[in-house]
């Protein structure tokens, strides 16, 4: 191997967490400069790692197997044997997480990056989180105008994002949870939500549900969950009529002892009859898929963040040793907004 | 009052059920017959008591008062100062569940009933029942062609249509649960579903799962529930991509001790994200709003009833006085079909 071949580093779990996750059940390790053969393969070198909260849920799967992280990256070619991809092109594509990687051309995930001044903004407000936060609001919840709106984690960047859509499509009142005064104050003032309200302080359902009362005097129309916990128990008391609730994360169950579902709930079904209530799970890659829907939500998000009618936070650590801290301060409220890493 | 004034009979609650529904919770008893007045007015005789599981689950209000029982009726109309009700209309209406009622002709529950051979039909097939199973396969499960269906209490008069109502929607399997042998096998002899597994013989969330898996090696793309209980909890582990998921009812739960919703259950909003599981709330007065709708199940219905796609039974129990019977009879298996009781 010649001596100017970049080193590679690459992000990894070692072992299965238990309960909360932990630095020590991830390494950074150095891995072998990916060559390219075949036509259509290129070589890029990311720019930004997403680090998300669904990893960890994808880590209580009873087969999961400790090896390379993979996630959301944004990359800028340095090799390619690909005409539409060559060299300098920035692209959107879910890899291994380290600092070289080998893609192809044909993988339907790998695409060219929206163009924006921030290029980080291409794991965030223009990437999975943002498009989530945009399908979430538009086709889960179906906002309409003189809707009222509840979102749990409103400081994460999937929920500013879907809070600020949703009043994008009209809602009358959006309401916010979060994890501390610091940030409920955040979403008031920088994602322009009517209020916020800590979920360390309003700790328990019954107190959850004495403020959506007050607040929401007719009902939810529409909640956007990121959490579950009590947020979301105290919701099913306190939905409206016809009210559409969308499942995009359950956070506070992620790092379960028994693993996610574990926990009993009340059993809320019987709730969801006589209001007419519909729930729906929301994955990107459903809405991805569909012919028209990635453009459609790339052109709202880019012309909210132009007009300013979209805000948005990153926390951006340097070094792609930092990926562990990264992963784990998701779940300690280290970041404001989107967890990004540059390596 | 004259001696020929006609003795009016009432079916009412004298206490607030707890935990199991029994006769001792209600009373038959003597009522003044109605007088009408004004313009608009009339009575009608009762031909038949819809007797439904719902009614039970409104007696867990926290609220509740006992009092005289509502419910749907088909009854006939024998004095009237209404032009559009003449006496000799049949209607459907709901009303205080007594040998005769006093209605108007301004309330929207009372409406012409269709026309059928069989009067019982308009408290079951061409009533609530069988319209809110039309709804909920179309609109609330969406079924489409290919679909595989899953009906709990599928021996029962919603559940027996909805499945085939779901066949008519082009289903390519439709599988339900019931409460015994007998039930589950004239489920699949008269009402055409592929197969039918007894809840009780399958009495764990573990040998429902086993079912499913076998039954339905690629999920299940629709689930109709009247009941909840360890059919549903299972049904979680076993959706397919996209499935949909209709809440009618939760027999299993209308009775418990502490109250509708207080059973803790595995939490299973996250089991909806990543398979973009939509789950729908069905009331019947939502879609019995909407212009249009009733007449096409109505139309739909009498088709199927007609042509022999749709294949019905009733329990009619004879006299006012069978009402406790037939109202504790739900939760003991004594009807098969529509329990119904003419006075």
């Amino acid at each position: 191997m010649s001596t100017s071949t970049p080193i590679n580093k690459l992000f990894t779990s070692i072992r299965k967490p238990e309960g909360l996750v932990t630095e020590a059940d991830f390494a950074i390790v150095e891995t072998p400069y990916p060559t390219i053969e075949k036509d259509g393969e290129f070589i890029a070198k990311t720019d930004y790692f997403s680090v998300d909260p669904y990893q960890r849920a994808g880590m209580n799967s009873p087969d999961y197997k400790p090896g390379p992280m993979s996630n959301f990256i944004v990359a800028t070619v340095v090799e390619s044997k690909s005409d539409k991809f060559p060299v300098g092109t920035v692209v959107q594509a879910i890899a291994p997480m380290s600092t070289y990687i080998k893609l192809n051309d044909t993988t339907p995930t790998t695409f060219p990056a929206p163009k924006t001044d921030k290029l980080s903004y291409n794991v965030g407000a223009l990437g999975m989180p943002g498009r989530t936060a945009y399908f979430g609001a538009k086709y889960g919840l179906s906002v309409k105008p003189g809707d009222t709106v509840l979102v749990s984690a409103a400081a994460g960047i999937v929920g500013s994002i879907c809070g600020q859509i949703c009043r994008m499509l009209g809602a009358a009142k959006v309401i916010g949870t979060a994890g501390s005064d610091e940030k409920c104050k955040h979403v008031v003032d920088q994602y322009g939500f009517d209020a916020c309200y800590n979920y360390k302080t309003l700790d328990t359902k019954e107190k959850m549900d004495e403020m959506m009362k007050k607040e929401f005097p007719n009902g939810i129309d529409c909640y956007f969950d990121n959490t579950g916990g009590h947020v979301t128990e105290a919701v099913w008391d306190n939905t409206a009529y016809a009210a559409r609730v969308a499942i995009c994360g359950q956070i506070s169950q992620y790092n379960a002892e028994g693993g996610i579902g574990s926990k009993k709930v009340d059993d809320f079904l019987f709730k969801l009859v006589y209001k007419q209530v519909r729930v729906q799970g929301i994955i990107y890659s459903h809405y991805m898929a569909q012919e028209g829907l990635p453009q459609e939500a790339n052109d709202a998000l880019l012309k909210g963040l132009q007009e300013g009618t979209i805000k948005v936070d990153e926390t951006i650590l340097q070094g792609i040793e930092q990926l562990p801290t990264a992963f784990c301060g998701l779940y300690s409220g280290l970041n404001m907004g989107k967890m990004v890493v540059a390596p």
